[in-house]
């Protein structure tokens, strides 16, 4: 891809609406437009992002076993009269009248509608334990939504669902998200640490909250620096393995605000262990029980009785992802972000220096990048006439990870290549390939 | 995946709600499920067959260079204020007040809002043509929402725009388009015949539909037989190219009803060639200037002079083909289907014959699923303990194009293997795999 062909419309400056790192980077490298509060357009850079983040958390699902279906944004209030929580929800409940004076909403959640599904499809226990998820849209109508795509109101999440039979075959069900969720945000390059939290407008008894370290985060954390240590490598989906787990993270204190408590924390955690920081939430997994199953009359036979099923619901916020990443990742001082090679939009960037009667630099460009596709690697090419200087802080500022230089004097058997916050080296085409390769496999 | 254990509800008759045979299946194999009146979840089935035409679209748009980014599904009422449309566009339009009282609505189409991102961030026309596509959720609140995902309210779509500085390069855009349509239908093995068409509340001066025939279409047509003659395969994006192919394709009538007239389709087309049948509207493409970018004051920098960009739109109901493919492929008298290989839910079922006390069967199957799997092959295995009759039937609904039956004597050289519609044949597990492989890559 061209970028004078690209639709990657870069500011000159931050944008002095945004407040926070994230914010500013996405609408200053073209990454999302504002179509209206709290709504945002996904232009082609974030886009490719938001999807690759997508992929990995739909990889993960797969491989513990949930199966994805996809529920639609509209629901009928009917359901969320069933559960009680037509009238709980309020204001952030984007409520519709269709044209025949129905009363409709737009999903902040979908509790209600999968229990829906299951309870009309699913008969018997044996067809027990299902997991299912979707990766949809959802709106929340906030009051002041802020910080660009962090606090929103449409915004795209996956949240995933379990039904068992009994509380122990549920735990089972929620060690699995568990597991599932360190290994997603891993992929991402992210330490997220779990930590009990409250339940909130979910309900239930049994909740974690996945956050990500950031300064500029939203919850206070009061955590054991040994948590970071905790290796979930080695977990398989067996109940003793995922027990096994639970228990080593338990081990260690690691509250948000809400649940902070000075005195336990300091009888708990000796002084050299404890920190006490900002976070970000990316991921919320909560066990609820019979909360839904039994007003909405989701049951099974089992062996002639009838059960209510046991429910859990497990969310990652996709598009919220995408600004997590940013703020964990985006150094502003230098103005210099690296996307994670996992989800980075683009491998590697070709900058030559385009003069005016002279396109042979623009050649070598091309041909490089002809290699570079060839071995399945995405590449951008700057082909506009901006100086070279300009070119590589613009580019420092996208995070594509790599950069090839092509300037006077080009040696195909030293060509200035530097991965983004390393000193360039001179190395050939085919030590180029290697390398990213290598990055991209690991 | 095991059959017992997978998400897929299947009923034992049609639901007499369901009128066309597209809508008869899709329920009766748990591909969907209504919520409420035309608001459909999708459960795993169905949903397997969407992703994959969504991701054929996608290719195919990429491969014409058309760029994906993504618009929210609730837009502000203000541009389409602008544009007019507004109060043009009717009750079909899903209006809705938020929390504040402010006019939003939930996107039928996006002329409006993709015309509202290309102002705000394209300047020059050096950076013509732009050409982008989303793949989202769409509403439009029919009064009367029937034949299931065929005629419903939430639907999805891949919507495309494109701007340009001239008539001349507009039509070049729109010529891509008409192009890369027909090789996204051939890839789902549909027919699509392109027909001039009525524009409609989209507005312009040229557009065509791309109509796939089926005894149950909705759309009139009236068409010369050769159309289906019309080679593309040798049609690059090249001006000249494309050009010769729009011209290829002109020189048959090829009307709907909407533009049908009895006269000219006897003078020009010969008796034997006349074709009177029904279709299905599966993409609609539309040619239509400055009707939007001139209100929306959406124009570039040309030599100093402003000029109105040149705008298309482009549509193909991704949500609709489902439908659309069973319309075409469904055999309803003897109830079996066969999905084409491209969009296949699974590539293969396994059924053995399970006795009680006897896993002997099973534990074949299973290890004949870990062979195929290995290979990439998609594998359904039923290990209920129906009879193999129905296990067969149940099959043949499903559309699975190839079994692999496992009963009495198993003779692992002669493995019963069927390709739907044709006699079974008795070969060994590497000859099923070289089969299976050389129908997906064809």
């Amino acid at each position: 891809m061209y970028f004078s062909k690209s639709f990657i419309p870069i500011l000159k400056n931050n944008p002095t609406e945004a407040k926070i790192k994230s914010h500013q980077l996405m609408l200053r490298t073209g990454m999302i437009k504002q179509s209206s509060a709290g709504i945002y357009s996904w232009l082609p850079l974030g886009f490719r992002i938001m999807k690759k983040i997508e992929q990995i958390v739909r990889e993960e699902q797969n491989r513990v076993g949930v199966q994805e279906i996809l529920m639609p944004t509209i629901q009928s209030s009917d359901i969320w009269k069933e559960s009680g929580r037509y009238d709980d929800y309020g204001e952030e409940m984007l409520r519709i009248k269709d044209r025949q004076n129905r009363e409709m909403l737009y999903g902040p959640t979908n509790e209600e509608l999968v229990t829906e599904i299951f309870r009309s499809s699913i008969k018997s226990y044996k067809s027990l334990p299902q997991l299912l998820y979707h990766i949809q849209w959802k709106f929340r109508d906030e009051l002041r939504p802020r910080f660009g795509i962090m606090r929103c109101r449409e915004f795209y999440m996956k949240d995933a669902y379990s039904f068992d039979i009994s509380d122990e075959e549920a735990l089972h069900s929620y060690n699995k998200f568990f597991l599932s969720y360190l290994n997603t945000f891993k992929r991402m390059d992210l330490s997220a640490i779990p930590m009990a939290a409250d339940t909130g407008p979910i309900g239930g008894n049994l909740s974690h909250e996945f956050i990500i370290l950031a300064d500029t985060g939203e919850s206070k954390i009061f955590t054991d620096k040994r948590i970071f240590e905790v290796d979930s490598s080695k977990t398989t989906i067996e109940k003793n393995s995922l027990n096994k787990l639970r228990e080593n993270f338990e081990k260690y204190y690691s509250v948000t605000d809400e649940k902070f408590n000075q005195i336990e924390f300091e009888k708990n955690v000796p002084e050299k262990y404890r920190l006490q920081t900002k976070g970000i939430e990316v991921g919320h997994i909560f066990y609820f029980g019979d909360k839904y199953s039994k007003p909405m009359n989701a049951s099974v036979d089992y062996n002639g009785k009838k059960e209510f099923v046991k429910m859990g619901s497990y969310g990652v916020g996709v598009s919220r992802l995408v600004g997590a990443i940013i703020e964990a990742k985006y150094d502003e001082k230098n103005e210099t972000m690296k996307w994670p090679m996992s989800v980075t939009p683009y491998d590697c960037s070709i900058l030559p220096i385009v003069n005016k009667n002279d396109n042979s630099n623009l050649e070598i460009a091309t041909n490089i990048y002809n290699s570079l596709k060839k071995n399945n690697i995405d590449v951008l090419i700057d082909d506009t006439d901006e100086n070279i200087s300009s070119k590589i802080k613009k580019f420092k500022l996208l995070g594509i990870p790599f950069q090839i230089i092509i300037g006077k004097n080009f040696n195909e058997q030293k060509i200035e290549f530097t991965e983004i916050n390393h000193d360039p080296i001179f190395i050939s085409i085919d030590e180029i390939i290697k390398k990213i390769k290598s990055k991209k496999s690991h």
